[in-house]
């Protein structure tokens, strides 16, 4: 495996190559959806199947004459839009409209730098097409021959992309904390960090996609972290997502990326952004480098 | 100064703020340009006055019917643009139209993954407004204290941004040359950094930026590398391009980005690229996080 590590990458018509992970997580068509408004203020974006069964829910919600959807006009305060969408998402989840609710509370926003307008079921953000932030960390080991990347074998009894690899340790991000505080809190829940090594977690960034699914639209952040750890150090698949973990040489998890969808879909972009920051992929030996810089930032416009 | 890094960015509306060289690099009003290009290929932005400056010198470049500019039929080959372009750059600089020319040739293309369609002076670039790319390199010390960065203090008779801050080590990308082997030519040229501690070279991503100047536009591409050298190193100026090398704490070099355009312009975004990456800049204590790190990775579209 260790001589994967000189290979150099040829794309060819039949292959795969990186940059088809970009597209993959930006596979959203746009013309499906009409925006959502909090004033005056577009948040969101809704497909017209659940566009029509959020009107259908009575007055506290409205489409207005440039067909874009909103609160009715007596929600004015962010508890009334707080109240309305519980009350909302759970008549919804009830007619079967939204799949499942989670419990935990994303916040809507467009920025950081923006107070939140109100808070959302993190199931329900697809069905309104909100950006959403979430927090990964590559989790890596220096070892004489090069980096060792760890990789999440996810629980085959998840409900969401069962058996999928995925980064070492990755979250929403919930109202309410902060992201390396999020980080943190998952190094233990997920992988069974303790806090004196998880401290040595450094952020390195942020990834941006635009994704669609069968329930809505996510324009999505992920905030990275890199964590170099031990080699002595062994994660413990602390609360069931996982079902193990695998240490593996950085060539070797990039050939995985570069010639298949074996990783959770945004998960291939961590490890890409990974691969590029860390001198494994180059200028010099990857022809849609830039491309790919480039298309692992894209701007996320409301 | 050790303190300073501890402090937290707060943006009033008096300050400046690390967003403001994203946009000050992003200056170009596109209005302006019309496109040149190369049989069927988009590949660069001419103003009015190049462009009628460049009709005028006869049938080898023409405005088609849509207002867009190109060689003219005659001229089929990428030995033929050569020639021509080296013609045509020799009559406008001797009209005045093209300041001064420069020597070195740089490829003419849109992407790494295509074939150069032929090769243009270093100066003439932005006239032509065609994508450019460089080098720039971080380098860095890692002290008890957290992270020193090397920065260099143009000369004073540079040409162009005389006097200003730089990164250690930048150059353009010349036709012919290997990113990393353009970066350790010009690591021993600009800063005396022997080849054995130029190998550690890492490359680690790269800038792209649409910027406008007196001469065109200028859609270019950084391709970045850190350097991690040796406490006791000490850089020289070896070629008269710089003055003096600083080493100064990261807080420092921060604080003199976040606050000022002390930096040339594009060297700014290295910097903040580089606080990004190595933790310095976090979306827990920078409001305008994901907005910058979008914003150091625009899609340049030809």
């Amino acid at each position: 495996m260790i001589g994967q590590s000189r290979r150099t990458f040829v794309q060819t018509e039949f292959e795969l190559a990186y940059l088809d992970h970009i597209h993959a997580c930006n596979n959203a068509n746009l013309s499906r959806y009409a925006r959502f408004r909090i004033d005056d203020v577009p948040v969101g974006a809704l497909r017209s199947e659940f566009a029509t069964a959020l009107i259908g829910l009575g007055s506290d919600f409205v489409r207005d004459e440039n067909g874009e959807y909103g609160f009715g006009a007596h929600i004015k305060t962010s508890e009334q839009r707080n109240d309305t969408l519980i009350a909302a998402t759970t008549a919804l989840r009830d007619q079967g409209v939204i799949r499942q609710l989670h419990g935990e509370k994303f916040d809507i926003r467009n920025r950081l730098a923006d107070e939140p307008l109100c808070q959302l079921d993190r199931f329900a953000m697809p069905y309104f097409g909100c950006r959403s932030w979430g927090v990964h960390m590559n989790g890596f080991v220096r070892k004489a021959d090069g980096i060792h990347i760890w990789i999440a074998h996810r629980s085959k009894n998840k409900p969401t992309y069962p058996g999928m690899l995925d980064n070492m340790v990755a979250g929403g991000q919930p109202t309410g904390l902060g992201f390396r505080e999020n980080m943190i809190k998952e190094c233990g829940e997920e992988a069974g960090i303790p806090e004196d090594i998880a401290q040595n977690l450094t952020p390195i960034g942020a990834i941006s996609y635009l994704y669609e699914t069968d329930e809505g639209l996510k324009p999505d952040v992920m905030v990275n972290f890199d964590l170099e750890l031990p080699a002595e150090f062994l994660p413990t698949c602390a609360d069931g997502e996982v079902e193990r973990f695998e240490l593996m040489p950085i060539a070797e998890v990039a050939e995985i990326v570069r010639s298949g969808f074996t990783f959770k879909f945004n998960c291939a972009l961590v490890v890409i952004d990974f691969l590029i920051r860390h001198g494994h992929l180059t200028a010099d030996n990857e022809p849609s480098y830039c491309e790919l810089v480039a298309g692992l930032h894209r701007q996320l416009n409301p």
